[in-house]
């Protein structure tokens, strides 16, 4: 009988909201000013449109929606159904009939079905930005939700570097604005092919790529292993070694890269690709912006999807204090509308990671402070004629703009101030009988305790003043 | 292969999202202005969270999620879940593992179910927003979908009319903000008991109730056939069509109707109710709201939910082009959280239909003109240097708090136009030699069709002034 909601997922009270609201506006006003377009697409879709992209462990993880006209189906039909009944007990969903729905399970794919479907009608290249839940059906852990949220920005389209170079200043802005510290890390697939063909194994960029991925989980004695377990030659490991210790600025870095993989033209083309990305950048980043993000060429940086093809992009916040993975990241992908069909568009997009952000906020304390409470008033109701008093001074706080709410029942004094202060609502108007006979108001300040006796048109503008410092 | 969406699902368009976001952000500040607070709900609830709640048909609607871990359970389970399965097949959900979870039917039921689990620790009464989709597996048809927004506002542990008035408000102010011309219908479920009583059929309530709702579409004569088939004798009839034709002002309506309801101790209490209410209304009402909103008492009012208790109410759109039903509606529900066994906590709220509200808004044009663009200048792209003038000159933009971007590849001319004027930017920006010569840039008002050759300072003034006009 107790009500409960299901694992890993959460409902979100009033303060949360509020501060989530803080993240998703903050980067929507950044996207729109970059010129980026909102995308919204269904909760669900056919689950043919997600099965096979996301690996064999990912097609375990999508949410199945049940097929609600299942007794419909005629008694040949049903026959059918119990095979695909027993197909779900033994773990595979390959047909659809039982489960034609599914819960988006990223925002990715339904970007590249959105474009597919309406490729003819978009002005290419085409910017979104998206900003919605998505579920799996992980096992949930500290921090590990079945109901999450991305944001996503991403230009199909287009295979000029200045997108890629737009994006880092997205990155770069929303993190100044958000006063989080990071660190913008950039390598290019290219680069990590070109490591591949100069450490001699041209055909183990992928067991190169998933080593390399864990340098800053095991350093790289333990990766040194993992490549030789991989089948990677001691030279070769030795010559990644020499890759991996490239230290200093990032044109310094870039510099040492140009001899050591002269002999790959991949190679050769990934140092390109982040030289130009990174002069791009220096041209478009905003020179009045607080603090500077951190662009950082990282040879090591993989990333772990296969789908990428050009520039990978990962944020860390540097906070000493924080200790968490990568709060964002993306990358360019060369073919991602071609599962659908549609060949020969280019896409490059940047991934937030919404709860993670909130939770390096909350740690840092970077929320502000106002968005806890957004009613600035409280007036308490002593009843009978003072109520009325009190709806008329109500009204005239709306009417000012003032975010403010009455206390509905006359109820005892200590339960109103009581609530007020749970509520954590700033004044306390109190409208008794002196106050109404001389038609003025006593405000009491909850935060410096303060309590004064107004006329009710200086209570307001002091109000109003206090509303506009939000 | 050719990708498509589920029935009865929608993707929603930049140019949609924006539409929606200003409808959302409109009630949004209107709900905080009235000391209402965000709240959201997961989109999936325990299955038998909503089970029972929605009558029998609405428990086929709900879209069951099945467990991911089917294929865990033992041999022993296996036959529980064959026999559950039957079950499915045969239209009875009433067993929950096989599809443990389902997702949101509505936001009332969820909500009922946060405040039952945190009702020790909200500071009461508690007064929630909450704008999110929920989704039914109706047949889609013209205007309903398969998922759709829901947007409420409630107040939970008061029960002062104070709170139905401050809904009113809401409305009013909501749809005066809208520019939608509406009449707020009001009325009592206790003026609907007192009607059954003074008919003579104390018990037939609901028959009435049911009855009357048609009066709209099948007119007196039809719901007078309807009443007597449902066992209403003539004379009870004769005394509802009394009823039926109070005619004029609220107050004469009222005073009208206490003549009639003399003997009915219930129907005196709803006229007290709609009575002190309108009161409050008048008294919190924003004095300087654009365009009344007609607040209408209105005794054929009837709302379906059998779980209202007290003041009843519904919008309609009132502008002689738009035939639509309600556009809102809500009333006062007593006994809402004893579902989950929190007895004695009253509710009264009020829901906003999104998608008939931008209907309306959309059938008489009146969405803000400058929401479909938001980008506000675009910067063409000619290649080398005049590349690097023009990134420069769209950095400065972007400082300036200009939406801007730059078409990124050094495409042909009228390839880039034509994307400028599909996409509906307002502004085109030419840097080419001449005027990175001179330091300055052509500007393109593609409104007006005007071109003009402004120093760089200049244009980004121009489009300052223009953004801020927004």
């Amino acid at each position: 009988m107790k009500p409960s909601i299901p694992q890993g997922t959460r409902d979100l009270s009033p303060e949360v909201v509020r501060k989530r609201q803080y993240i998703f506006g903050t980067l929507r006003s950044i996207f729109e000013l970059y010129g980026f377009q909102p995308l919204e697409t269904p909760a669900m879709e056919n689950l043919t449109t997600l099965t096979g992209k996301y690996g064999e462990e990912g097609d375990r993880l999508i949410f199945k929606i049940l097929n609600n006209g299942l007794h419909e189906k005629s008694e040949a039909d049903k026959n059918k159904l119990n095979a695909e009944w027993n197909n779900v007990l033994s773990r595979s969903y390959s047909s659809p009939v039982v489960t034609e729905r599914a819960l988006r399970y990223d925002l990715t794919i339904p970007f590249a079905r959105y474009v597919v479907m309406h490729h003819h009608e978009l002005a290419l290249p085409f910017r979104r930005y998206q900003m919605q839940p998505v579920w799996r059906a992980d096992r949930p852990q500290k921090g590990r939700y079945r109901e999450f949220w991305q944001c996503d920005a991403d230009v199909v389209g287009s295979t000029s570097l200045i997108n890629e170079a737009e994006l880092l200043c997205i990155y770069g802005q929303a993190f100044s604005r958000l006063a989080i510290p990071v660190a913008i890390k950039v390598n290019s697939r290219k680069l990590l092919q070109g490591l591949s063909e100069i450490c001699g194994h041209p055909d183990k960029m992928t067991d190169i790529t998933v080593a390399l991925d864990k340098l800053d989980k095991i350093g790289w004695s333990g990766v040194a292993n993992e490549l030789q377990a991989r089948g990677i030659d001691a030279d070769g490991v030795a010559r990644l070694e020499q890759v991996i210790q490239v230290f200093g600025t990032n044109s310094e870095k870039l510099q040492a890269l140009v001899q050591i993989m002269a002999t790959s033209e991949a190679g050769m083309q990934g140092i390109t690709e982040i030289t130009d990305t990174l002069s791009y950048y220096a041209q478009l980043a905003d020179h009045n912006m607080a603090g500077d993000a951190q662009i950082v060429v990282d040879v090591s940086l993989a990333r772990g999807l296969n789908y990428y093809t050009g520039i990978i992009v990962e944020v860390v916040c540097t906070h000493p204090d924080v200790k968490m993975g990568s709060i964002g990241g993306g990358g360019r992908y060369d073919d991602l509308t071609g599962l659908f069909g549609l060949k020969g568009l280019s896409g490059v997009g940047v991934s937030f990671g919404i709860d993670r952000i909130y939770d390096v906020l909350e740690e840092l304390a970077l929320f502000p402070q106002q968005l806890s409470a957004a009613t600035k008033a409280i007036i308490l109701n002593f009843g009978g004629e003072n109520e009325r008093y009190a709806l008329d001074i109500l009204r005239r706080c709306r009417e000012a703009g003032i975010a403010a709410e009455i206390y509905p029942d006359a109820a005892k004094f200590d339960k109103q101030m009581k609530y007020a202060n749970k509520r954590g609502i700033q004044y306390v108007l109190l409208p008794g009988d002196d106050e109404r006979a001389a038609g003025r108001i006593s405000v009491k300040n909850f935060t410096t305790g303060e309590q004064t006796l107004l006329d009710v048109a200086d209570a307001i503008s002091l109000l109003q003043q206090a509303s506009a410092t939000l």
